[in-house]
């Protein structure tokens, strides 16, 4: 019997040093303190280990698959930098600290931002540099570029911030979820699928689980935050009410939204059964991020 | 005999019908107008007419390569979007019109830039999903990726940043130039070789070709800034040196700094005799280049 905490703790520790091994290359400069800052600051690396968990359910137990854990936590981490920009969110505090931008100022979290995006691919070319991974590795590209791009991750941030200060329908609301965190957390499954040689129906039931457990994750965001203090969460509570943000409490009422998370979660252990082999890890991972209490 | 301004004319016209193209599967949007402004407000197109005329010298008449021209498009507008805000340069007027941000809004400009360089790597993966070019596409991102990011183009404006309002040696001009301008000038070039099979001495022949070239375009972008009345240069001229930027006029005087760069058109030409094919095209263009007015 695994324990889950402590194997998702080792994960999370080989994550973090991937991820400054793939940024000792670079020349140092302020650009890379921001960087490294940003990147450093307690992410709960969520998309990587959907990644290595989703690949090692599909058998594969290859270590290049870090490569692409890691370019989706690059991605991550430049879009909550430009996000927190005062253009944009003009958020001070971001898991406890002050953001990259009140440490480094904008013009470079601008540049670390898009440092991070151009490291992510530079990131699965070198996965793609290894013999036998070409194809894969472009499949992954092209999954992970429409995910972040105009038609995913981009598209709902620019949704959100024309959301502000107006009442949303739920179909909205479920529209900017979609894409602002939906779309590279199932790209970070279906990737750890691709890598592995998944089959298309188990691909499928991939992207099914992901996008369930995205859609999860991100009430269980909203009520952490509608719920909170800010000593608890590390970041201002009720950001989001005081912005006159939508968001799934404030429609539905805490209650029935987290019926909503639990309804989710109960369908992307559903899509699982789908895979044709066991996911434990896949399981219990949706179990720990809908139950959480920070 | 080829016209060498006709042919650049139709290059031109592909490249921008191409760009187009590849905008036209993103859902319309604020964000896609942004992307779309910048785009069609009138540049140059240096880097994919190197890109095609590279990659034809090498004798690959295949179709496939505008992907790369197009990606190495979407990265330098980017990089222009987001180096005009505010925050960077703060730059009102580019090309003659009101820049990203002054039209669209700061947030707006930073998601468009965002957007290209994404978009920049999803068509590098539809290059890369056509039969046998997953290996060349592999290798061409990871070129692109370094040539854009923090020890390349990321790098060279962060240093610009940091360089504002103090004096700097000509070394420092030239390490700037070369990161700022000149990595992804030569990753164009480059790129267009790895995509015609070029070999490894042709490809060095190219990047010492690109190389020369783009430093002695950097000059001579210096030198119209210098010389050049707003109304001649479609953005407010001296504004470099009312910024106290470094520039190579501002150093060297201009007499020494348009010498200068004639050297390198030279060394430029030379680079060429090692391709052991004729390269009347990239001629050319370094010539248009070097003695342009505007």
């Amino acid at each position: 019997m695994i324990n889950i905490d402590q194997h998702l703790e080792r994960e999370k520790e080989k994550i973090n040093r991937a991820l400054e091994q793939r940024l000792s290359h670079l020349v140092p400069s302020a650009v890379t303190d921001a960087m490294r800052y940003s990147l450093e600051a307690g992410g709960k690396r969520l998309r990587p280990i959907l990644t290595l968990a989703a690949a090692r359910t599909l058998g594969s137990e290859d270590d290049s698959v870090i490569d692409v854990a890691c370019a989706l936590e690059f991605i991550h981490t430049y879009s909550l930098i430009h996000d927190d920009l005062p253009a944009m969110d003009d958020s001070e505090i971001r898991r406890g600290k002050p953001t990259c931008h009140c440490v480094y100022g904008d013009a470079l979290a601008i540049l670390a931002g898009d440092g991070l995006l151009t490291l992510a691919f530079e990131t699965l070319a070198n996965y793609g540099s290894r013999d036998g991974c070409e194809s894969r590795a472009i499949r992954i590209i092209a999954e992970i570029s429409k995910s972040a791009g105009v038609n995913g991750m981009i598209g709902g941030q620019a949704l959100d911030l024309g959301a502000e200060g107006r009442e949303l329908s739920l179909t909205e609301i479920e529209q900017i979820s979609l894409l602002k965190t939906g779309a590279l957390l199932k790209a970070s499954v279906v990737c750890g699928g691709i890598a592995a040689n998944a089959t298309q129906p188990q691909l499928k039931a991939l992207a099914c689980y992901a996008s369930c457990l995205g859609n999860a994750f991100q009430i269980i965001d909203d009520l952490l935050d509608y719920e909170s203090t800010t000593e608890e969460l590390g970041k201002p509570a009720g950001a989001d009410q005081v912005r006159l943000k939508a968001n799934y409490p404030a429609l539905l009422g805490p209650e029935k939204a987290r019926a909503r998370a639990e309804a989710l979660y109960s369908e992307s252990l559903a899509a699982l059964d789908n895979l044709d082999c066991p996911a434990a890890d896949l399981k219990e991972i949706a179990k720990i991020l809908v139950y959480r209490k920070k």
